[in-house]
């Protein structure tokens, strides 16, 4: 099941707030999505992630059907029990990490072949395959299988005519995952995925034919694959408010915080991206204030922790010892930075994560206010303030 | 400061019960302190340690003094607040690392002349400036600086003449860390360490002056320093109960959950190991019921907790997905093992130390009862069980 209630639009621009029911419980949008490739979001506890305010996590199919496999997952009646995560999962179609996989897959109309990765068995990944692989892991949003159109191969810029034929092949897959969907009477609700590279038209085309299918909710894919910035604005002014007003949009692999605030803008419900895991473990940490390299020398000594207006775990604490002071300071942080501590890695997700969903906790308070210009305002002056 | 008072011992072994009161808290003996090396109990988060009833943990003097270094220790008042602890703390000397780098250092009566394994530098510990280090990380049990006396070296046993060379080495550094332990104010707890090698008469030579200058508690050092196990056990039999029975005893680096069983019973009140924190990392889960590998297939599919009769967050969980069925399944432990997740370790290292903390809340819980000597046939009948 998919319901979709949208509470409010922003006059000044594309805007919306929203309640998205699933399944396994109600979503605020607009909501960041963490990312939970193997069953996991990297260094953090499922209670951690409820603390911060996730909503929904993702899981990628292709890792999970790799391992652990599908008779685990199926073992334990799909990706929640076996990960304890009782809210609402998205997962994807395997398609973006076949096509990752470059030398290694051959592509046909009927599906991608390819070797393992983890032993070198030739594998097949269909429409059919991912829709099978999607209802076993019991998703609450499952995402049509497609072709992700490169913006370049080895130096070569997609032309019009490949992006054209990869947008097709993509529409003709959703026709067939929607028909497997139905077949599987998987319980949960099916997206549709927008491709056509950076050519507008193809855009709308590809997005007509996937509203003619009449999905229950749409995702902008083929962005965040290696284009430059400009180009990926681009698309994101385009495609988003071109989609149904009353379906949940969700822009994939995207972004900064500020792509994450000019995409609400832009009219995009739902974003996943590694980047405040991947940049937390890299020692790059996200604040209200700008960013900051824990790395850097300058915070061995430093007293205060990452963001003093954050209340995360590792900003705040819990233990009441530096009271005032927040509760693990950058010098300690550094510190484990430089020592190769888990906890480093540990506090610093905890941190990232925290940041992007109060990040959009604070879109949807303005958006309800009717303050998200304002807001937008506010943001970009806090973000070059600097920490 | 430093009180022990001694709540209760056992008839039939030299096992006793008691309270440790110290300048951050008071700590339930007999007790076991997990290790945290650079100040962080390696993929823990102190609140964490706090809910599976850490009383006090250990940090290390050489690494700490090497990284963040003393210089950031001091601008944070010591050790608790750096690393968000506001519990006990026990600090080694530094001695047992130094005498870790092997060919890189040289022993004489004044110290340890070593090149720093971080970047090179020559330096020199004493007693004086392990005292001074311990001061600055205002540990509330400080140990006095000792050589500790190798088993072998190189595959040569260490002779008795050798042994009483180093243990009164080590009595007289004790006499040095006292003098200078006293004129720094140190407002902790000082410990001297009893050494001689795996000679029972040294061994009492050692005790006997130590005795004399009336430290609040004593350790007992060189052993686990890779002797074979009987010769272990022979030492643990020998030393502790003929130390100060008013006094706490601390039996340094030992061991598995039946070294501590029988340590407790020699009359030990104090362990400290990295096996439960180093062991969950490798995978090797320590339960009531025997070890188990993680990463062995046979867990693939095997929804049951580590040990169904833990209350761990790892086996018990709080997410209430898997009711009854326990927290996190051996399955999905087994699955981020072969992943390399970073919850893995994070989770088999709560177990692995609740496990351990819990085994001594048994023993206590024994000693109060009068029951340890059923206690310790059940604990040898359950471990012998099989999980």
């Amino acid at each position: 099941m998919l319901q979709f209630d949208l509470l409010n639009t922003d006059p000044d621009s594309h805007a919306r707030r929203g309640t998205l029911t699933l399944n396994h419980g109600v979503v605020q949008t607009p909501i960041f999505m963490p990312v939970g490739t193997y069953g996991t979001v990297k260094g953090v506890m499922p209670r951690s992630l409820e603390e911060m305010g996730a909503q929904i996590i993702l899981g990628n199919t292709f890792h999970l059907w790799m391992r652990p496999g599908l008779d685990v997952v199926r073992h334990f009646g799909g990706l929640h029990r076996f990960e304890v995560w009782n809210k609402p999962i998205l997962t994807d179609s395997g398609g973006f990490q076949v096509w990752s996989l470059g030398a290694m897959r051959k592509i046909s109309e009927e599906g991608v072949k390819f070797a393992s990765p983890v032993n070198g068995d030739k594998l097949f990944l269909t429409p059919e395959i991912s829709m099978e692989i999607q209802t076993i892991l019991n998703s609450d949003i499952v995402m049509q299988f497609d072709e992700c159109t490169p913006y370049d191969t080895k130096g070569h810029i997609t032309t019009e005519a490949e992006a054209r034929t990869s947008m097709e092949l993509s529409v003709r897959w959703a026709r067939r995952c929607q028909a497997e969907f139905a077949r599987l009477q998987n319980p949960n609700a099916l997206f549709g995925i927008v491709q056509g590279g950076m050519f507008e038209h193809l855009r709308e085309e590809s997005l007509a034919q996937l509203v003619e299918m009449d999905f229950p909710g749409y995702a902008i894919g083929g962005v965040s694959v290696g284009e430059p910035k400009p180009e990926m604005l681009r698309i994101m002014a385009h495609t988003p408010h071109r989609l149904p007003a009353h379906k949940p949009r969700y822009l994939m692999g995207v972004g900064t915080p500020e792509d994450l605030v000019e995409g609400v803008a832009q009219g995009v419900d739902m974003f996943d991206c590694v980047m405040p895991t991947r940049n937390a473990r890299n020692g790059t940490i996200f604040t209200r204030y700008g960013d900051l390299k824990i790395r850097n020398a300058k915070h061995r000594s430093d007293e205060r922790p990452l963001d003093e207006t954050c209340t995360c775990h590792a900003c705040a604490g819990t233990s009441g010892v530096a009271k005032g002071a927040g509760g693990f300071s950058r010098a300690y942080l550094h510190h484990l930075d430089r020592c190769g501590e888990m906890l480093g890695p540990m506090l610093t997700t905890i941190h990232n994560l925290h940041y992007y969903l109060s990040l959009m906790a604070e879109i949807r308070a303005a958006l309800e206010a009717g303050t998200f210009t304002e807001f937008r305002a506010q943001f970009a002056r806090d973000r070059a303030r600097g920490v």
